[in-house]
């Protein structure tokens, strides 16, 4: 089998029921969302050498929810069964409840970095943020399966979450934003 | 020697034969390719740590050749000498084949990541290939040096057969996406 | 107290002083800042794992100074107090001719990567230089505030020179473009 088929070299591409240009906004998110997906992979490195159980299986959970949202992006013909859930981003939810419970009060803007983990995770973080522009871009122009948008904006909100709970684990402590005025509220 | 020569404050910059917005499609095509080989630098480190010998001198000659892809999307003056060659895109696929035959049967998507080594060339990957929509986009514009789009498409799958066979060889298995569809075929 | 708010599932957000896409070009601009940021996040573990003193407390200054052009693209109310100032571009430039006069000379590009934190650094580099496309694109559709360019330029050439800098401090060799013409200049 040859993974490479020459079919690309002049710009064109597939998708699920149709055929679009490379630069296509939905190839761009689909394609940012690949880019989140191989960063995480890097955080499950180095997840897997570090203590922190509780973290690992949600990264590959989360892996597997990328795929799922990158194939509902990309399809684009009629009456598909879509594969992004509601309950996928309640799930999201629960973690980040769940971890900013277990971390120190938040007032001001926190310097991404700290432990090698937390670091990796703010990287996640800010590619999810630019994954999560290119699909907006993209919802202005075509339609798209609107969980897909929310699992994404509550996807940078988890890795935000984690990071502050990785670093409070490991007895780092965040640096915050020195000029930051009080910008978490409720 | 200064390397800042505050030329570039108001926006503009020179490409090999005339000058440009920084945001132009062009110097963004490059840009990303500068990158692509950024990331590449951090993967040549953790291969360098590693005993996986053939990869190491793969990664340096590509590093160069990515610099060749750039400088021929930074040439616009007519009758340049332009670098790309299409005895570069064979050598890739020659690599791809090798990898290919070396690495287990291939049916569905894998999860990015697995051993440091393997989620640093999937970092490769993804980046390649929004530096190849950025190539793609500039290509509807303006002229562009065909193979250095061949190029780039290719070198995203070489980082994809790459990854499979570092982790095969370290002995680490390939995380299947759990609702994959048989999606790699003849 | 929540972090995730549901309100940007429609895909608007707030800014200091109104409400915009998310794939508004100033929010693509500050959000490109935030993910030099991460990987500053990254760099700077890796440089506190090393013996290199002089770089830390850069790194850190200059997180906070990313935070301080992020906050200044991500104003749009009049009268407002911005932060970036003249003298913290200054201040970037005496940090580059200090590391480009302790480190060989140069004339040729050289390729990304030597040490880990040299790469990291490379990766530092080149997604400023995003940014900086980002907010170039910017600046031809609304007025910013011109310091915060002039920082970002300025800022990709100190990690090029803190790079070459980490690699001679640590002993390893800069490894040249093999068909580079003699590029650097007076
Ligand atoms: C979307 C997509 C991606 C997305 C995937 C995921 C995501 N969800 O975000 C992204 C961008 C990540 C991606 C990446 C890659 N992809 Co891709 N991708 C596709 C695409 C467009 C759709 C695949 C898919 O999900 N299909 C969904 C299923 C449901 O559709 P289907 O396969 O047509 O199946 C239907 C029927 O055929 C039937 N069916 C399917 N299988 C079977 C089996 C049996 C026995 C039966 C009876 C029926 C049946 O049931 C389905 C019902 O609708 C295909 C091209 C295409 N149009 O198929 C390429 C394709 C699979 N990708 C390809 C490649 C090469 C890659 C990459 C290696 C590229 C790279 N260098 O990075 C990576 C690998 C990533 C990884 N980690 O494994 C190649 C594979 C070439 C080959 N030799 O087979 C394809 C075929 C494109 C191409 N022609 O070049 N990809
Ligand atoms: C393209 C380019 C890049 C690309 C490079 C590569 C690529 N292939 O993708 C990218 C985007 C990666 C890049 C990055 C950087 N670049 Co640059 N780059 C250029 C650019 C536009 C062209 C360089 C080039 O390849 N020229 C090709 C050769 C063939 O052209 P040439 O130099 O004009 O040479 C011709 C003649 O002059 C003659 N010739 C050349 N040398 C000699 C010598 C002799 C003795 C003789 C007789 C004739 C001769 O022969 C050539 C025939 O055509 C120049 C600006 C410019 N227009 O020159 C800046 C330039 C070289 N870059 C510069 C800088 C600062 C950088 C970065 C440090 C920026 C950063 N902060 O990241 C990095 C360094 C990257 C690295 N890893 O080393 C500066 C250097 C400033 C200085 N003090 O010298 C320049 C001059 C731009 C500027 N004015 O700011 N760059
Ligand atoms: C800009 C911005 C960012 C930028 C920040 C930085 C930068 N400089 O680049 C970026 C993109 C990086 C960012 C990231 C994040 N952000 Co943000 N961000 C904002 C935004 C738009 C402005 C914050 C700011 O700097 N305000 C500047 C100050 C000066 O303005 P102000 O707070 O209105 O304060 C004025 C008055 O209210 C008064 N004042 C303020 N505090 C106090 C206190 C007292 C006692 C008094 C008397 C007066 C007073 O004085 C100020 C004078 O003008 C706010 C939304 C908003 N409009 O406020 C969200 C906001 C703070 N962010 C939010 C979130 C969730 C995040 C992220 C976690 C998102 C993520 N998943 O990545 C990250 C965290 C990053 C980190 N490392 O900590 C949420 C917080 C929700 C909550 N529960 O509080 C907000 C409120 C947006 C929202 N509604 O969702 N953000
Ligand atoms: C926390 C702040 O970050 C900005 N914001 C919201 N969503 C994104 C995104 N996807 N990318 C970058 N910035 C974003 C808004 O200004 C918000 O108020
Ligand atoms: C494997 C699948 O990935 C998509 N595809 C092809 N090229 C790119 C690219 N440069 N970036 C993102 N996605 C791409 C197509 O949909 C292809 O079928
Ligand atoms: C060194 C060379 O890099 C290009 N250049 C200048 N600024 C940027 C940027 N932000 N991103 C990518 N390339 C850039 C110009 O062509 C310059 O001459
Ligand atoms: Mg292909
Ligand atoms: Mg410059
Ligand atoms: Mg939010």
């Amino acid at each position: 089998m040859k993974i490479y088929t020459r079919g690309g070299d002049q710009g064109k591409t597939s998708v699920i029921g149709g055929r679009r240009f490379k630069h296509d906004l939905r190839i761009h998110a689909y394609g940012a969302l690949d880019e989140v997906n191989s960063f995480i992979g890097q955080a499950r490195v180095i997840c897997e050498r570090s203590e922190l159980d509780v973290l690992k299986p949600q990264l590959l959970t989360i892996q597997h929810e990328l795929f799922d949202c990158g194939s509902d992006l990309a399809t684009v013909k009629e009456d598909a069964v879509l594969k992004v859930q509601p309950a996928m981003i309640e799930q999201l939810e629960a973690w980040i409840d769940a971890y900013t419970e277990k971390s120190p009060q938040l007032e001001r803007f926190i310097l991404p970095g700290g432990s090698e983990l937390a670091a990796s995770l703010h990287v996640c973080r800010t590619e999810t943020r630019r994954a999560e522009r290119a699909i907006v871009e993209l919802k202005q122009e075509e339609p798209i399966h609107e969980p897909v948008l929310q699992y994404v904006n509550r996807l940078s909100d988890y890795f935000f979450a984690a990071a502050r709970f990785v670093n409070h684990s490991l007895n780092v402590s965040d640096v915050e934003y020195e000029r930051s005025a009080i910008v978490f509220k409720e």
